[in-house]
């Protein structure tokens, strides 16, 4: 039995949004299985002292770029929010609401539905109303959502995501990890691709 | 007539180590030259108010393991120096000296045995004694050399390469510029080489 591939992302995260979307098609190709971690890297950032490479003026403005050409490199649509990043704590902990209650497969549909809908559409998702609206086109109640994400209970669980994050050394996303190595940032696709095809190199 | 590939790097930048060994392959296939510019990271870092990635602990144990897996993802020896990262200036005035006394080619020459003495023999090229082997075995005179390296013309000869990579709004090593477009790293292989394909996308 081959262990499942780890893609620990950030809902803010352009490159998170480009790797969501091959990452499934890849493991299965090679037989695996995908396990989604929600995370912030808000909180890998500040255990890592690190600061997001867009709060650098001269290195934004290339990240900026960098994000949309690697988006039309895969040939997936890019419209990010007018202000970038944004805060997805509220996002993240629907996603460990819905994994634990509903399990992996719905985690990964929210987690496609929400990277699409920051980086494909553009949606401001740190804006309650935007959430929830959101949260009712996926087909989920939005009360019953926002009362999730008020909850000290599921903070506390996406706090424990963030803690085992940076407990396994993660401070940038996405990270994805097969059978124990570290791979951080979409463009490591050929790397994983290789590792995945005939092992470790 | 296609413009030239412009190729920046630093002598202690391990990701232009690997990007120096195929960018002239990769050229050629499209009927490109390519114009190599040494630099310091150190001015852009400043000018860009960056530090290394290896500045930061958690990040630097990650950079050290992906430094080497991308070596050997592309079938090169990694062998660091102990001590990284190395001051680069003098190598990097030996650059100039030859680009603007022999030309393009002797200057390239130079890069490549600049770039495999660090990273794949291990060499503190920061040393004088080290720095003026490698001069000797790469068939030059030591003594020219470290004249060159301690005068003030080739020393502002480097910095105007500084300043021109600042102006340029390059901040890391390599930036590979094709057609006015910046690539930044050893890992934008695949986009460059579709751009150099089927143009821009």
């Amino acid at each position: 039995m081959k262990t499942p591939i780890d893609f620990w992302f950030d809902f803010s995260s352009p490159y998170s949004y480009i790797a969501n979307e091959w990452i499934d098609a890849v493991a299965a190709r090679h037989g695996r299985t995908v396990r989604r971690h929600a995370m912030l890297l808000g909180a890998t950032f500040q255990a890592a002292e690190l600061r997001p490479p867009v709060a650098y003026p001269i290195k934004r403005d290339y990240m900026l770029r960098d994000f949309a050409r690697s988006a039309r490199f895969e040939g997936l649509p890019y419209q990010p929010p007018p202000e970038f990043p944004i805060p997805t704590q509220n996002a993240a902990r629907l996603f460990w609401w819905l994994h634990d209650t509903e399990g992996e497969d719905a985690a990964a549909r929210w987690a496609g539905a929400g990277l699409r809908a920051v980086f494909a559409r553009g949606l401001p998702i740190d804006r309650p109303d935007t959430l929830r609206a959101l949260v009712a086109e996926h087909g989920l109640d939005a009360d019953a959502a926002q009362a999730v994400w008020g909850d000290p209970a599921w903070k506390a669980r996406l706090k424990r995501a963030n803690d085992e994050a940076i407990a396994a050394g993660i401070f940038g996303a996405p990270t994805i990890v097969v059978d124990g190595e570290p791979f951080w940032g979409n463009d490591r696709r050929p790397q994983i691709e290789r590792w995945l095809a005939s092992g470790p190199f």
